[in-house]
């Protein structure tokens, strides 16, 4: 760090002392056997925050093993619609009644991406992007399979991402339903919601967001961008613990014409009514299969509270900062070895995580995660580096990508 | 209680103090503000166990907090199918490598009568009875409109449940796939598994049983009883909280010959290839769809040990033994108040509740609840009575059925 140019930058620790978020680090559990040095993975998987053990335990005594039984009537009907609608409320821009919590991500998209084709007899084909996350590419597949649907695969430019332009020459009449990562799972990339959601709409499809890589860490305005539906997983920067439950938005205006197809009995109207027929429930109730997973959405809540504490804008302001320290030292220690930077440069372009590639990352992971030090590896060679704006600090970037460099000298 | 009959039978004092299961009462969780007086619903939420807390305390701080994404390669990812083997083990008679643990049970029946219907062409009828649980039958309905099937119901005595010549006439070689409960979620009858596969094998056609109401409280041969497909809740007899997981059991004669319709990530034969196309993984994990509910899959691990620890035996014999001491309470009490009772007396034929029908039973629960005797409800008017061998004591039926008396004496 000896140029002009890079001396005029703050450093790890002048950006953390001067970090308006830095005391909500400590909200986070940190083992006390000093094995973790730097985790870089907060986009895959959170880390807890200490309150959820505390939560938990009450959760488990006072409300399970107190109310019992009595907890469904007093409370836990409603848990799904009642998280959903707060994590719409603090993360999503939108307004309440339209998210539900259940199921895993997998499910929901399945659910969600058959209601809107089943829904538009005609229109038999669905778009995807390439790049795509594979439960999502997966998922389409088996659902053109089943129902005589064709995939109109969108050719974007990887690094790039998906733009409104590649979405010319796919949409049309035959078109159902456009599914495409808000936070693209590999590059980063930020793709225009509000833009791409009303060229689709220009189109008379149904657009469905997949927020996995975004919630938690990029605002949101589903309902001002008139998004249809969206899926999203509660276990990155929602950090609900290890396969937390998802969520479904399901844009008010669509709910009543729309069906999805695991008619279960917690999406019917009368649950305990033990009817002969399925009648679903109006409203973003239909979208609910079987019993909540009420335990499991317990500590992705405590999280919800931590960032509406702080609001998503100064989480973004953070995200930004974090993502673009990363990459100044990428650009200083790691392209002088031959490794690629492929997220985007635009910080308006780009999410949470920055995604660098280079032959040896799979063997370069491994070993960092030997020594504490933990992003994740995506194939074919690329290494992410996921900065949780919330429990991340500037020097723990720092020192994670220090660690990259050293390892790659040792393997080079 | 003055005849001589009743003066032959051991008190519930008695009973408690020669039960050899009495001491592991002591490991479920007691809220100490005194106000449980006898819990009756175990059938629909179990009890959490003292340990659940440490368990979830170490698996946030230790296994998430400290391993954090490493714990997918150390532990994780094999965790729906270990815990499926150990729960297969101690409580579904079933070699290792045919039951995973994941989604909502309605979600898991979805996938599994989807794959049964799909995998046989030519055979599109689905046999249930009607008095089966709403989401077998909403399920099930839902499949047989998008798949063009019929459904065919069996018109069973309710109170007797169903019977293999029920399924006379009915079965053929239209019959994909045939749904029951082990134990009738009403009655409570308990269903011979054997024999009805055996007939509906010998239609050649396939049999999924519903093991929610058994699961834990009555011993299974799934292997011996050459059953196809099974699916299961543990939030009962497993005391895995509100919404825990359902577990599948597929056969693993029948594995490589189904394929189940949503194709999430997780069941591919190569999750983190990123590959271009989805190929399902061979065995029990093509059963899988999205990220495994790992951290809601702990707290049942805690009860299949402490199954594990005394034995399935033990537990039906205590079963047995409270169904027949409520039974005969009832008898006592409730019978000469116009109550009839719905379950069969038959202890061969019955799982581990007792239903018991009277017109004011709503308004009977609603009371019973407030003072803090919690059996559950099911219309039109049935009282279930639900005992947990693991937590319930003799006492406690008894201090519950005298408490049923006294709030219908004062309603009536």
């Amino acid at each position: 760090m000896t140029t002009a140019h890079q001396t005029l930058r703050p450093t790890s620790a002048q950006l953390d002392a001067a970090d308006p978020l830095a005391a909500q680090r400590a909200a986070f559990y940190t083992p006390d056997d000093g094995q973790l040095t730097a985790y870089l993975d907060g986009n895959s998987l959170g880390r807890p925050l200490d309150i959820t053990v505390a939560s938990l335990q009450s959760f488990v005594q006072d409300a399970w093993g107190s109310r019992l039984i009595r907890g469904w009537d007093e409370q836990w009907m409603d848990e799904p619609t009642r998280v959903g609608d707060r994590i719409g409320e603090v993360t999503l821009g939108a307004a309440a009644g339209q998210v539900t919590v259940g199921d895993s991500t997998s499910v929901m998209l399945y659910k969600l991406i058959r209601a809107a084709v089943d829904s538009q007899p005609g229109r038999d084909e669905i778009i995807i992007d390439r790049d795509n996350f594979p439960t999502d590419r997966f998922i389409i597949e088996g659902i053109a399979k089943e129902r005589g649907a064709s995939i109109r695969w969108i050719a974007a430019n990887p690094a790039a991402g998906v733009r409104p332009h590649d979405l010319d020459g796919l949409l049309g009449e035959r078109t159902a339903v456009v599914v495409l990562s808000h936070v693209a799972y590999r590059s980063g990339f930020l793709a225009d919601v509000k833009a791409i959601t009303a060229k689709v709409h220009d189109a008379g499809a149904l657009m469905l967001w997949d927020l996995c890589h975004s919630v938690g860490s990029v605002p949101m305005e589903l309902d001002a961008w008139n998004v249809d539906l969206a899926v999203g997983c509660t276990y990155k920067y929602l950090n609900g613990g290890p396969g937390s439950p998802a969520f479904a938005y399901v844009n008010s205006a669509c709910q009543d014409i729309l069906q999805q197809p695991i008619w279960g009995w917690m999406g019917a109207a009368d649950p305990f009514g033990m009817t002969d027929a399925y009648q679903p429930a109006q409203g973003i109730r239909r979208f609910i299969t079987g019993t909540p997973p009420v335990l499991a959405m317990q500590p992705l809540k405590d999280m919800v509270e931590l960032i509406a504490s702080v609001g998503m804008d100064a989480v973004r302001e953070k995200s930004t900062k974090l993502t673009e320290h990363a990459m100044n030292l990428a650009d200083e220690m790691l392209v002088p070895l031959g490794v690629a930077i492929a997220s985007p440069r635009d910080p308006a372009e780009r999410g949470s995580h920055v995604t660098v590639d280079h032959p040896l990352f799979a063997d370069v992971t491994a070993k960092l995660w030997e020594r504490g030090v933990i992003p994740d590896f995506r194939p074919p060679h690329g290494l992410r580096i996921g900065l949780s704006p919330l429990s991340t600090s500037y020097a723990e970037v720092e020192l994670g990508i220090t660690a990259i460099r050293d390892v790659l000298l040792e393997l080079q």
